[in-house]
């Protein structure tokens, strides 16, 4: 390269830099990359050899129709290419018998075989990279997934991709407020800016189509269960409209979450009552008005007589006359009606576990087929490791969809690092039992074990207004694991992190392998320092601080004592025929696992037992050696992951290194909080020494009140 | 140019978007600007004339010293030279007798003769640029006031600039809670983390100090007035430290608001009474916390006894005992208390308007030399249009700041536009009179009226999360008025829109006036179809949308009627000696201009007079003819703005002009809005037709308070 040559390349960078693209930056030197971009980077494929192959396969792009949703799959690759190997690859219509391109084909002739219309097939046919689909949206998926391959540097050549998605409504469930707040939100504020919208489209709105459509996520509800009637109102439904034209190209569906009383609040109607004929007439033609600026509406998401918002239980009918009423408003469209289990009374004897089943199950049969049933997890609340929820395997006839909680609510907000996906799995793939060995979570959800016409899955979304979506750089993570999820949940944990460390961190393969290893024991060294051996919600009301010794509130099952049950004797909720029974919520197979103290895994123990202190465990140590040797052993491998992290410098971006690194020190500051929170009251209780082995708390437990109680003042 | 060199070109334009800097972008063709970067874009410069001439100028840039703020000074000329240029400028210690650089110099000998340390002057000395000052960051003032110059094109040969702040303490407001929301913020989240503080630090936070120094704003009050106690906690102490640390270079000094019951609340003790040794002894040793981890803390801000917060009234205190309790905690060090004068009591006989004037002015004299009590702009709270506060003038041994509002609580929150310069300049060029003519409010504010040793301006910051910094894109211009006005208050508010718009919308001239134009009309256009001639606050609990017709809140001086008294007589708050005689508290001077209702000027009629509907007012039309056209001119005037936009679309950048784009349709749907609203409302009182040139607005009444009520709801 002569001098002359290298003067004019600097100058284009220079002139770039300054003009085209809006960036302050400290040093013209730094590669910044501020995490806005996820998975979808795109950066230059440096691989001579790579490179040099799929040249071969992207001379053109063909597509064989203008459809939008064809059009995004053409915007995209066609993006992707310009990015991934610094060329502008011409749209056509046709190959018209040309090898050497990428061909989208739609197929009709159902010769592919597809499990559904969503899947996509892709494959190298007369020196062209095909890919099929039934649908414009299944070749949007591919195109994804094709990009996906090559940015992660696979062969071309011989490449053979088939997928179809297993569960039907892929989903993620919003709890954005009206206002811009989000409840459980640690990201800044709402995507959805409603006081500009329908007029102005914030760009963002597009890009998270797009990173949802990658995944095959194929609905958003926009708004908070806790929902606000004003999005029943025409001023709100023109603004989800503007919404959901820029979803639609994606292949993406807007859902709403409805106030049960907003025939009264907003109506001007005297009741709510799902059997009083004016209230049906209310919502039929407020559906109707929905579709009239929505023609594909993607329905209703409903929380209802739970924590205080209102629901048919209001008027001495049940949850299936509420949600069928809301079902018969949708008859004449395609919507559907979500309805959630996650329901509890304030009984200061009962098992606030027991509750979704108890008050649901009975119901199994009552739901019109327009609605889905959708159960937390776990039976109680989106805890760092629960049990998967009784409610699974028994409601047959009630398609019951999984909800799962990727923002941090119980997690660490956006300081602790936790990859979710093992959460996600571990409920999938327990068996249920229900019909025999094999009868998965997994399978219920997916509908192949009782035959649901309706799948859903949905994720409560970790996503915000912040630059990088989500906070903390590793919970882009989360979101990720969850899309794939939706569409495979036969993916591991493993499979996915790997993906995604690649496409988004690093292509080095030993970082990815480290980092890979590190998110994989995240969640495990959470659970350690914050509930190990199946304690649960030791949180204030702001969920973030330590507050085990929480003994007041408005109701006893939103105090911490009432959930670990720390006395003279031991720790635990005994949930065994002794206690609460709730274990009789499980089939034989599943309560032989949990039932007996002694052969009950630990992660569970405290779950279903009440435990004495001194009783020796599996591991050889009595129960309160085993606490405290948790909690230390957690917040000691935050330093674990501390120096993982420091050993994959080199291959990281350094904005987004120094982000992850600051976030671990303060990890490790709070896990030795939680640490030390735990161990100083649980003593008062155990009344023994800490084990020598570990340093003692440099702090008193009046101390760490305090300096809970600094997080409880207005 | 060759194909090998255009191809090379090419490539690292590829490169680099790919890589380097993180965006996505549909189309990478299109030229984005996010909006980012605020007015310190640095981009290329275009005209070769001028850049020849800046070549010679710009060889290096010589430092005195590897002081901090002096290095802020040198990275930004560095920076900006190589957006402007496209040339990395070395920058050196001495220039050593060579000409052709930018020279940084402290000038210690007072030769200058500037009006205090801060100020700096710019000339060309043996063919280098002389930046001077007595202080370094005088340097980093003058840097950025060069740049300035250099960014509007205007020529270095024959440079000379000497400027220095009229004000000493110059500070934004932050309403800042500590779980991320903004009072009254309309622009996303807030910018400060606390959760992830003090670890990692946002690189935003360096920006925001770098947009805020080239403005001279050298003080930033980080949380709500309506405080949390916590910001007084170790944990947030530490928090607000690190943001110190990043401020600290810029010459920006950090405040906090404070909650005035901390003593019990956080403290543990039984009072919060400002009389009490403990809690004197609490607040001293709390002062003293602060300064070992900040030693250049700024001080305190204090809302006390206002809309129900705690103050030293609550102990039978006035309001100079607390803050002469809080002002001898600060004795050892340099901070000042700065005490708002932001209060009313809730008298439905009263008159709000007179409420600051009768609790402050009896304490004149009473005040710790430490203590600065802050002023509201009008006697109300931050309407569209207020007369001065009779404050102002009133209280000569006491000084006093100006406080005013930035982020547009009552201008239309995000969606409209609204130039805030004339509302600032208003009130500063208003003549008190208390020392004769001449005797304005910027003169009492500046110190050189009644000779106060501390002077300042606050303005509620507008700034949030959002990529752009303010949500409209246009209010960076408010930031940047407000910013240039704190320094010089005698600039026009022509004089900064011309600036701010060369340096963030456009470089061209026509373009530039015909923004500029719209941007000086844009406060009467709202005023008119929002509050005209005189009239405040119809607006609901969310101050969004319109609501004259409030009339129940859990105190009168919360509703809507309190304040336009519509009857059927007439419209407008009577406070001349029939009525309220708020006038008294101006001297005659001034009541003059408003005392008689025929020779009032229009924008302050109803603030004065109930005016009957068929008075014959100046323009020859009758009270009600004038409001019914004030307000359709209002809403029809931003049809008007839309067109002024429309036609500079050549010359803006396609994403900052597709927004404003939009908001202006927002605007005008909601100017409509309110428009409608009065007009209806008011003829129930006037009973009178709508003027028949008007058209009659579609809705009834009822329809509109409907469409208001959707605002209410949960």
């Amino acid at each position: 390269m002569n001098r002359n040559k290298i003067a004019l390349l600097f100058l284009g960078l220079l002139l770039l830099k300054s003009s085209v693209f809006a960036q302050i930056k400290k040093d013209a030197f730094a590669v910044t990359d501020d995490g806005y971009r996820l998975w979808l980077k795109y950066d230059p494929i440096a691989d001579v050899g790579v490179k040099k192959e799929y040249q071969k396969f992207t001379q053109f792009i063909a597509a064989p129709s203008a459809n939008p949703v064809v059009k995004s799959a053409t915007d995209e690759v066609q993006q992707g290419l310009s990015g991934l190997l610094g060329k502008v690859v011409p749209v056509v219509l046709s190959a018209k018998g040309q090898s050497g391109g990428i061909v989208l084909t739609l197929v009709t002739d159902k010769s592919q075989d597809f499990a559904n219309k969503e899947g996509y097939s892709i494959e190298t046919v007369q020196g062209n990279i095909r890919v099929s689909s039934e649908s414009e949206v299944g070749l949007l998926y591919g195109s994804f997934a094709l990009l996906r391959h090559m940015q992660t540097l696979q062969s071309l050549s011989a490449i053979t991709l088939r997928s179809s998605p297993k569960v039907r409504y892929r989903m993620l469930n919003h709890w954005d407020n009206h206002d811009g707040t989000i409840e459980r939100g640690y990201a800044g504020s709402s995507l959805w800016k409603w006081y500009e919208l329908p007029e102005r489209i914030d760009p963002r709105y597009r890009d998270y189509a797009r990173a949802n459509a990658s995944l095959g996520i194929n609905g958003s509800v926009l708004n908070n269960v806790n929902a606000s009637a004003r999005f029943m109102s025409a001023e709100y439904i023109e603004k989800v409209a503007a919404i959901a034209n820029v979803f639609r190209p994606y292949g993406i569906k807007v859902y709403l979450s409805v106030y049960f009383a907003a025939p009264k609040t907003l109506g001007g109607l005297g009741t709510s009552d799902p059997l009083n004929p004016q209230v049906q007439a209310w919502w039929a033609a407020k559906v109707k008005e929905i579709y009239q600026y929505i023609p594909d509406f993607g329905g209703f998401l409903v929380k209802a007589n739970s924590e205080g918002e209102p629901g048919p239980q209001d008027y001495g009918r049940t949850h299936a006359d509420g949600a069928n009423m809301l079902a018969a408003a949708f008859k004449p469209y395609d919507g559907v009606v979500i309805w959630r289990a996650f329901v509890y009374k304030s009984d200061p004897k009962g098992d606030r576990f027991k509750a979704a089943y108890e008050e649901f199950t009975p119901l199994d049969g009552q739901f019109d087929e327009k609605v889905i049933v959708q159960v937390k997890n776990g039976p109680i609340d989106f805890q760092p490791r629960e049990p998967f929820s009784p409610l699974f395997g028994n409601m047959p006839k009630t398609p019951l969809g999984m909800e799962f909680q990727l923002t941090q609510e119980y997690l660490g907000f956006a300081t602790h690092a936790v990859y979710e996906a093992p959460i996600f799995k571990e409920c999938l793939d327990a068996d249920t039992y229900v019909n025999g060995k094999g009868s998965t979570v997994a399978r219920i959800v997916d509908g192949t074990l009782h035959g649901y016409a309706r799948t859903a899955m949905a994720g409560v979304a970790n996503t915000g207004s912040v630059r990088n979506w989500t906070g903390h750089p590793l919970a882009q993570a989360n979101w990720y694991a969850f899309g794939r999820l939706t569409w495979d949940h036969q993916l591991s944990s493993e499979q996915i992190a790997r993906e995604w460390v690649a496409l988004t961190l690093t292509k080095d393969k030993k970082a990815n392998t480290q980092i890979v290893n590190m998110m994989l024991h995240s969640r495990d060294i959470y659970v350690d320092y914050n509930t190990p051996l199946g304690l649960s919600r030791p949180w204030t009301g702001v969920h973030f601080a330590p507050e085990p010794w929480q003994n007041r509130s408005s109701r006893p099952d939103w105090t911490a004592v009432y959930y670990h049950k720390a006395d003279s004797v031991g720790l635990g909720f005994d949930r065994t025929a002794n206690g609460s029974n709730a274990l009789a919520q499980y089939r034989p197979e599943v309560q032989r696992q949990w039932s007996n103290p002694d052969s009950c895994p630990l992660p569970y123990l405290l779950w279903f037992h009440h435990v004495s202190w001194d009783k020796k465990l599996s591991t050889g140590q009595t129960l309160w050696h085993e606490v405290c040797s948790r909690l230390y052993a957690g917040a000691d491998s935050v330093l674990w992951m501390q120096q993982q992290w420091d050993q994959v410098k080199a291959h990281i971006n350094p904005e987004t290194f120094a982000d992850v690194e600051a976030r671990l020190r303060t990890q490790h500051k709070e896990a030795i909080w939680w640490r030390n929170a735990w161990v100083l009251y649980l003593q008062s209780f155990a009344r023994q020494p800490i084990p020598p082995k570990f340093k003692k708390p440099e702090q008193t437990l009046e101390q760490v009140i305090k300096s809970v109680d600094v997080y409880l003042l207005r």
